[in-house]
C-alpha cells in the first residue's frame, strides 16, 4: 500500500483486474512507473473499442465547426448573442451513436417549437391584459407548465420523452421572461430556435458523416455477443461440473457470491441476464436510424432483437440455475456424475453449438440449417434421458437394481462407467440394501482413492449443508436414533441432485426451439439470405 | 376498434391491462366517455403514488421562484441577462430525490468552477498572445475540450459524472467565445456562476423543504417491497404446481413467455430481478443525503442495501427456475406430486415466511429472533428430504418398492397419498417392472378419474416434448422398436422433473441462510433496535 502513494489512480473499482499491475520500486520512481501504467491503461481501454475514440474526436469537431459561428464575424453579426445557444445545443444534443442523437435531436426540436409557440401565444395574452395583470400572468402560467410537464413525464408511456419535457419547461421559462423583460418575445424566440436549430443540424451532420455509430450495429453485436456467452456460460458450467473432483468448494459466501474469479463467462452471462435496457434502448435509438450499411431496408425490425434477446434471457435463467446447482452445498458424488458424463457434456456441447451457430447466422444475417444440428440435440437429450433412466436405481438408495444386462442392452455408457455395471451388481446382490451409494461407491475401486476415504469426504460435504444445521447435528443428532435417517437423507438428495442438473439441462434444451423459432422468426422478417442460396 | 377512433389514448402499450375498460356507446359519447376514462386514470395514476404530484408542485414551484427573479426589477438590475440562467439551472437539476438533486447540483456547480477556471486561463492567454493568435488559440482549446470530457466520461468509474463533463464542455464554450466577443470573460464567467449558484440554491431548498422525497427512504421501501414479491412469488408458484390438475397447460409460446395473467407475483418477482440497477442508483443518490427522519445517523450503510438486494436476488433466481419447472413441457404426473404436497407446502410457506418476517423486520427498522423462524425450515426441509427419500423409489420405474413399512415408520404424508403405499406394493410385487409409474399411477384408482384416461392424458403431455420431436416420433418411431423406450426415458425424466422442483426449493431454503446473514449484517449497520428491547 506504501508504494502506491502519490500514484495515479483513476480506477476506483479495486476488484478490477487492470488496476492489479505489479509495481515495483520506490516511492521515488512510483510516479513515473504509475504514469506510464496509467497511459498504457488509457491506451488499452481505447484499443478496447475504438469507437471510443472517434466519438471523442466527433464531439470535439461539433464544438469546434459550431464555435466558429460565433469566431467569425459575419454569423455573429446576423443572430447576435442568441448563437450561443447552438453551442449548448450541440453539447446537450450530442449522443454516442447516431440513432439516439436524432432522438435527442427531435425531443429538443419539438420541445422547443411546442413551448415557443405557448410562450408568444401567452406573452401575446398577457401583454393584452395590461400592465398590472401581465407578470401575475405570466407568474401562474410558468408554475403550471413546470406542474403539467413534471407530472407528465412520469407517465410510463411519456417517460421515453421526459427529455423533452424538460425542454419545453425550460425553453418556455426562457422565452417568456425574456420576452418580458426585453420586449419582442416573437423576436427572441425565433432568434433561438435558428441558431438551435443551427446546433442541432451540426451535430446532427457531424453525427452521420464522420465515422458514424449506429446503434442499430451496436445491437446486432450485442445480440450476437449475448448468444456467444450463453453458450460459454453453459459448457464452463457443465466442464466445470463434471472436472471438480477433489476440489473444495469455496465457501459459497455473501461477498463471494458475485465472482467466480475461475469463472469468466459465468460474468458474462449475468451481463446479459441485466442487459434487457441496453437492449431495449439500442431499439429505441435503432428505429430512428435510416437505413444503413447491411440494415438496407425501411423498416428493418429492430424490436424482434429484443425479442429473441428475451428468449435468450429465459435460456440464460437456466444455465443460472445448473450454474446454481454446481455452486450449491449438497453435491452429488463425484462418481455419480462421472457415470453420465460422456451424455451430459454431449447434449451441452451440442446445445452450445446450437446457441452459438444461431449467433452466427444472426451475426452474418444468413440463414443455415438449424435444424439438423437441433435434431442432433434431441437426440442426444434423449440418449440421456434414457441413460437416467436405466440408472435411475443409482438416485435412490432403497431399491435393488434390476436385471439390466439380462432384459434389454445398456445404452453407451463412458468409458469409465462400464465396468460399474458389473461391480454394481455383484456389490448390491451380495450385500443388503444398506443406503449407501452402492452403485456408484463401488466404482471407486477404479480409482486411486479407497472407499473409506471417499465415504469421509462425501458426509463431510454432506455435513456441510445447511450450514446453519451443523450445529443442529452436534446438539442432538449424533448421540442416537435420528442420526443415520437424516444422513439418509441428505444422501438421497445429494443424489438428487444431479437429477436437477440434468433436468435443468433438458429444460435448456427444450428452450432452445423456442429461441430457434424466434431466431427464425427475425431472420424472416430481416431478410436474411439463405445460405449457399 | 372503430368505437376508440378520436379517443384520448395516452397509454400506447397494448398490454397494459388498465387501457382494457369496457367502453360502451357509439363514436358520438365515445368522446366524452374516453375523457372521463381519461381523467380517472390520471387521477388513479395520481393516487397511487402521491410522491408525483408533490413532484409536479414541487418543480413548477420551484420555476415560480426563480422567475419572480426577473419578474421582479430589482434582481434583474443586479444580474442582467445573466440571470435567465438560474431558470435553466433549476429545470436541469431539479430531480426527484433530495439525493439526486445534491449529485446533480454537484455535478454542475464543480463543472461550471472547473471549466470556468479553464476558461479564464486560457482566455488570458491568448488575449496576450495577439489578435491573429487568439481565435486559433480558443479554437483549438474548445476542440480538445470537446476531445477530452468525451473520451473522459467514457471510462467506467467516471461513467456516474457523465452529466458534469457536459457542463464542463459547455460550460467552457459558453464563457470563452463570449468573453472572446464581449470582453471581459471575469465579469461574464462571474455573473454566470452567481446565476447558476442562485437556481441551485433555489432547487436545492424547495427540494429539501417541500415535502422532500429521500431517495433513502425510497431505496427502503423498495427492498421491502422486493422481499414480498420474493415471498409472494414463491408462494404462488408452488400453489400453482400442486394445484394443476386437469389443467391443461398454456402453450409456452415466445410471445406468452414473459406473461402469466393468472400469476401476479411472477411478474413482480421478474421486476425484482432487473432492479438491481435502481437499486444502485438509489443508493448512490442515498449516499448524498443528510441524516432524515428514522435514518438519523451519518455513514448510514445504504451500499448493504444493495448488497442484502443482491443476495435476494439469488433468491428469486431460484424461484424463477422453481417457474421454469412449473411451466415446464415435461411435468411431474399430478399425483406424484400429491404424495409430497404436505411437505413441499411447509418449506414453502415457512420459507416465505422467513423471507416475508425479514422484509418486515427491515421495514420497521428491527431485529426480531428469525432463528427461530429459519429453524423450522430447515426441520421442515429435512422432513421433505426424508420423505423424498422414503420414496425415492416413486422417481424410477425400474425397482422393486422396498418393504418400508416394515423395517420402519412413513413419515407423515398427506391423506390422499396414504392408501397410495399399499396399493403400490401390491401392484409392482405382483407385476413385472413394466416401466410405467406404478407407484404414482396406481392412486389414479382413488380419483375419479380412470386409469386410462389418465395414462392417455400423461401420455399425451409426454409427446408434447420437445415441440419438435412430435414430427419425429411420427416419422420414425410409432412403428416399432424405439419408440417404447423412448417413451420410457421421457416418463422418468418427467418423474424426476419432482426431484428437479423439490431440489431447487431446498437451494432456496439453503439461499436463505444467507440471505438472514445479510439481512444481519445491514441491522447491525444500521444499528436497528432489538425487538422488545
Amino acid at each position: 500500500m506504501n508504494g502506491k502513494k502519490g500514484c495515479v489512480e483513476i480506477n476506483i473499482n479495486p476488484s478490477d483486474t487492470k488496476t492489479k499491475r505489479p509495481e515495483p520500486g520506490k516511492n521515488s520512481c512510483c510516479r513515473e512507473f504509475s504514469v506510464k501504467a496509467w497511459i498504457q491503461k488509457v491506451w488499452e481501454f481505447a484499443k478496447e473499442d475504438s469507437n471510443r475514440v472517434k466519438f471523442s474526436f466527433k464531439v470535439g469537431l461539433a464544438v469546434l465547426l459550431v464555435s466558429l459561428l460565433i469566431l467569425f464575424r459575419a454569423p455573429y453579426e446576423i443572430f447576435g448573442t442568441n448563437i450561443i445557444w447552438s453551442i449548448l445545443t450541440v453539447a446537450i444534443m450530442f449522443e454516442y451513436t447516431v440513432g439516439s442523437t436524432f432522438n435527442r435531436g427531435f425531443n429538443r426540436a419539438l420541445g422547443s417549437l411546442l413551448a415557443g409557440i405557448l410562450a408568444i401565444v401567452v406573452g401575446q395574452l398577457a401583454l393584452s391584459a395590461g400592465l398590472v395583470a401581465e407578470p401575475i400572468i405570466i407568474g401562474i402560467s410558468i408554475f403550471f407548465v413546470g406542474v403539467i410537464t413534471s407530472f407528465m413525464k412520469q407517465w410510463p408511456s411519456l417517460m421515453p420523452y421526459e427529455y423533452g419535457f424538460r425542454v419545453i419547461l425550460f425553453t418556455y421559462c426562457l422565452i417568456i421572461v425574456s420576452g418580458y423583460r426585453m420586449g419582442n418575445p416573437m423576436r427572441t424566440s425565433m432568434d433561438r430556435l435558428y441558431s438551435i436549430a443551427i446546433g442541432g443540424v451540426v451535430a446532427v451532420l457531424v453525427n452521420v458523416l464522420v465515422f458514424p455509430i449506429w446503434a442499430g450495429e451496436q445491437l446486432h453485436k450485442e445480440l450476437v455477443n449475448n448468444f456467444n456467452s450463453v453458450a460459454d456460460s453453459l459448457e464452463e458450467c457443465v466442464k466445470k461440473y463434471l472436472e471438480d473432483e477433489g476440489l473444495d468448494h469455496p465457501e459459497f459466501s455473501t461477498t463471494l457470491m458475485d465472482e467466480f474469479p475461475d469463472e469468466p463467462a459465468y460474468k458474462k452471462c449475468k451481463a446479459t441476464l441485466n442487459s434487457s435496457s441496453k437492449l431495449d434502448s439500442l431499439a429505441i435509438s435503432a428505429k430512428w436510424e435510416p437505413p444503413h450499411g447491411r440494415f438496407g431496408h425501411f423498416f428493418y425490425p429492430w424490436s424482434e432483437y429484443v425479442k429473441v434477446g428475451a428468449v435468450l434471457r429465459y435460456c440464460a435463467y437456466e444455465v443460472m440455475a445448473l450454474h446454481g446447482v454446481l455452486h450449491s452445498e449438497i453435491q452429488a458424488p463425484y462418481n455419480l456424475r462421472i457415470t453420465f458424463q460422456a451424455e451430459i457434456q454431449d447434449v451441452s456441447s451440442q446445445a452450445a453449438e446450437v446457441v452459438r451457430s444461431l449467433g452466427k447466422d444472426i451475426g452474418n444475417m444468413k440463414r443455415s440449417l438449424i435444424k439438423s444440428l437441433l435434431k442432433r440435440v434431441h437426440s442426444s437429450t434423449e440418449r440421456l434421458q434414457r441413460t437416467i433412466d436405466m440408472h435411475s436405481y443409482l438416485l435412490t438408495n432403497y431399491c435393488d437394481p434390476p436385471e439390466i444386462n439380462s432384459s434389454k442392452p445398456l445404452p453407451k455408457l463412458p468409458e469409465e462407467a462400464d465396468p460399474e455395471s458389473n461391480g454394481l451388481e455383484n456389490n448390491t446382490n451380495s450385500g443388503t440394501p444398506n443406503c449407501t451409494f452402492s452403485g456408484s461407491l463401488t466404482t471407486a475401486q477404479a480409482q486411486p482413492e479407497s472407499y473409506h476415504e471417499l465415504m469421509r469426504k462425501q458426509s463431510r460435504r454432506m455435513h456441510s449443508w445447511p450450514s446453519r444445521e451443523v450445529d443442529a447435528f452436534e446438539e442432538e443428532g449424533v448421540n442416537g436414533t435420528d442420526f443415520l435417517p437424516r444422513m439418509r437423507a441428505l444422501e438421497s438428495t445429494a443424489a438428487l441432485s444431479l437429477a436437477t442438473f440434468t433436468s435443468l439441462l433438458i429444460e435448456f434444451v427444450a428452450r432452445l426451439d423456442h429461441l430457434v423459432e424466434a431466431a427464425d422468426k427475425l431472420a424472416k422478417m430481416a431478410k436474411f439470405k439463405h445460405e449457399g442460396v
